[in-house]
């Protein structure tokens, strides 16, 4: 039997062996990136507002953000990219590409963190995409289109440099102090920024090709269920209420309970309310009780009045709509029922959901699969600077696993090897990007 | 028919005709305080501290007490009483009786406030009292007993004087802060005590024949069933505990419902269990969660931690500790079934139940019978100085309505008519237990 023949023959089979072929070597074949470098780049970044807790200090704007900001310049510098700083503070590191008049690809995340927070939450993703630009300088790998690895200022206070690109700040939030002591338009003249031409950093809708982020999930859905990345469909809106609930107050020994009118009775039946109707309906959606105080707020004097907050995030503003209105109504019930009263003040904290790019999710989903990694697509209940860049542009957003889901503390964590698979499907994602037209 | 004949034969008929005429006749008999004076004296107490919101300042030890102190011992020496300050800052006024070797009668209140407290709660005792004394010297009726009016100090702060009296303060009773800024032990100096000698003050349980206190009753019971007295059963007994609550601090947007320890959810929970518990027995018990917070605290942190007080009040000590009991088991039921965790830790603000004395309530409710008052057997839910003298001597206690039950408010008020019955009442008692022996 000849070669010809038996290929002919066996056609079908050895188109199947061809497939189980690239299947299983692909993985060994695709680019990956170093991760013991990312793992020592990350630790080298947390130096910076380390703090005796065990956390870091590293606020927007605060001496330690500089320094860090140092750090990376120099770094990106050293590879050969153009790095420079916006007016909102955004530092930006730029890679050429071969298409001439190709649109950039941006990624990136931030490094501040909160008071007192983790060394992972935004600095995977910076270091994560500092370690994917590194891979492509290192192997030669050109892109048709120019990268922009970007680091967004204040994304913990006020995502402040992201929502600066999209258009979304104000002279009012130029002005709103951060946790640095500085307002943003203070700590923005630190970092190298320019609050009189703040408002130039926006960017039109067809500036960008894409925009790609990594990031720890800071929840328990990947590390509880062992799966490695976490293909984000969108992030969620969150609206925000002032409750105030008005009783009256009184002597806790002189009045007989059924002459009371105790607000917080009223507040109490209103927490289980709010807890029994979000978890009474499908789908992902959140709603907490986090703050609350009753006034005066002696062990001896009964309750007039009670403030408490309110928060619903879901993907779909419509559905917070919804469970609000559901909300009001059962705490109008309660006020009848308690002889209180209750009144909602919304809160200026709101956002709207943001959904990611649909083709962007395949190609994470496709990537995350091509390199034998386990992933679950999801929402995510943070906030993030994708939520502000999907508004200009098609945005894709990658999760890894947090230990435990622990996120704004010292305890925070991710794996080496998790924080490397993140960035595995951050390169090959921003390579097959590279290669898609998203206007047909 | 001669007359003779006609009392013979209709004996019982004038028996009941006579009775009938006593029957009538009598309150205009009794001796009545002087309502105008009295009125006059009580508005003249109230400018000793008077605030520009309405309400009085006259803290224990501040200027306004001293102040307040200097005119009563001129008023009280004016009329003839022996007047002194005992070691304690109890001011005493004491007349003379005629028995020799008989043990005092004494009465009184205290006429310290809250910050921003109002005009009534001690000072009607007081003034009420000082009215009994004047009425009793105008009238020229000696008693065979001796008399004192009793001003004691602070309170409001820590029942001070009274607890003093009744021999129940030690070394850290003297060191405790007060409104005034001062400590009771520097306070009582600014008055005219003596913290060497203040545990001197103690009174052994034969050094008086009775006590009697006239006070506003501080709750609605009276005014809200139109009732003139309450005849008080006693001081009911209260205890405080710290409750903690324990759950997980979490990420409000990134934490599925379902995968929450939110201790404020357990708190609600746990504060409609002790209205539940509490009013789901017989009696006139009382709890109340007055305090509560949630750490920590932001409306997008789901509360790891809740602290809220629990306070329960009975006379009966027995039922507080039975109350405690179930709200215990309740509390450890519904920490299993939020997953956190409850802890109380009891607060050193214990009183015990102090009940007055059967013989002397009777007397109260004879003289309010006779005088034409109506009345009402009553527990007094807050603490007053009686409740420390019930310890040492057979007391009673009076209460006179509060109108809408509003107490330690600028608003507090009760009218000079139901002012005037309260003090009858007292001349009255104390005239009768003048004439009682409580040893048999």
């Amino acid at each position: 039997m000849r070669l010809s023949y038996f290929l002919k023959r066996n056609k079908i089979h050895w188109i199947l062996f061809g497939l189980l072929c690239i299947q299983s070597v692909y993985p060994l074949q695709a680019q990956q990136v170093n991760a013991e470098r990312l793992e020592a780049n990350l630790k080298k970044l947390s130096t910076f507002g380390k703090n005796a807790l065990g956390g870091n200090d590293r606020v927007a704007f605060s001496d330690y953000d500089i320094e860090a900001r140092a750090f990376l310049t120099t770094y990106l510098e050293n590879l050969g990219l153009n790095v420079h700083t916006d007016a909102a503070g955004n530092l930006i590191a730029r890679r050429s590409g071969k298409k001439k008049g190709a649109k950039p690809i941006a990624f990136g995340s931030h490094i501040d963190a909160v008071p007192n927070g983790g060394h992972y939450d935004g600095d995977v993703g910076v270091m994560g995409g500092l370690e994917v630009m590194e891979t492509l300088i290192e192997k030669g790998i050109e892109t048709d289109h120019p990268l922009e690895l970007i680091v967004f200022s204040n994304e913990e206070g006020a995502i402040f440099g992201s929502r600066a690109m999209a258009g979304k700040i104000d002279q009012a939030t130029l002005e709103v102090k951060t946790a640095s002591g500085y307002t943003n338009g203070e700590g923005i003249v630190r970092v190298g920024g320019d609050p009189k031409k703040v408002f130039e950093v926006k960017r039109s809708s067809d500036e960008l090709h894409a925009f790609l982020e990594l990031h720890i999930e800071q929840g328990n859905v990947l590390h509880k269920n062992g799966l490695d990345i976490g293909v984000v469909e969108g992030i969620v809106g969150l609206k925000w209420w002032d409750v105030e609930i008005l009783g009256l107050t009184n002597h806790a020994g002189t009045t007989p309970m059924n002459d009371r009118k105790d607000a917080l009775i009223a507040a109490s039946k209103f927490v289980l309310a709010v807890n029994e109707i979000v978890t009474g309906m499908e789908g992902a959606q959140v709603a907490t009780v986090g703050r609350i105080e009753a006034f005066p707020g002696a062990p001896n004097v009964i309750p007039g009045k009670v403030i408490a907050s309110l928060e619903i995030r879901d993907l779909n503003a419509d559905k917070i709509k919804s469970i609000y209105t559901q909300i009001e109504q059962r705490a109008y019930a309660i006020g009848k029922e308690t002889q209180t009263q209750f009144n909602f003040k919304p809160i200026d904290a709101t956002a709207a959901p943001a959904l990611t790019d649909e083709r962007i999710q395949s190609v994470i989903r496709k990537n995350a699969d091509r390199l034998g990694y386990t992933h679950k697509t999801m929402p995510s209940g943070a906030g993030h600077d994708a939520q502000d860049m999907a508004v200009i542009t098609p945005t894709g957003m990658i999760f890894v696993p947090s230990v435990d889901g622990i996120s704004h503390a010292p305890e925070e964590y991710s794996t080496p090897e998790a924080i490397a698979k993140g960035a595995n499907v951050l390169l090959q994602s921003l390579l097959d990007l590279d290669k898609i037209s998203f206007n047909p």
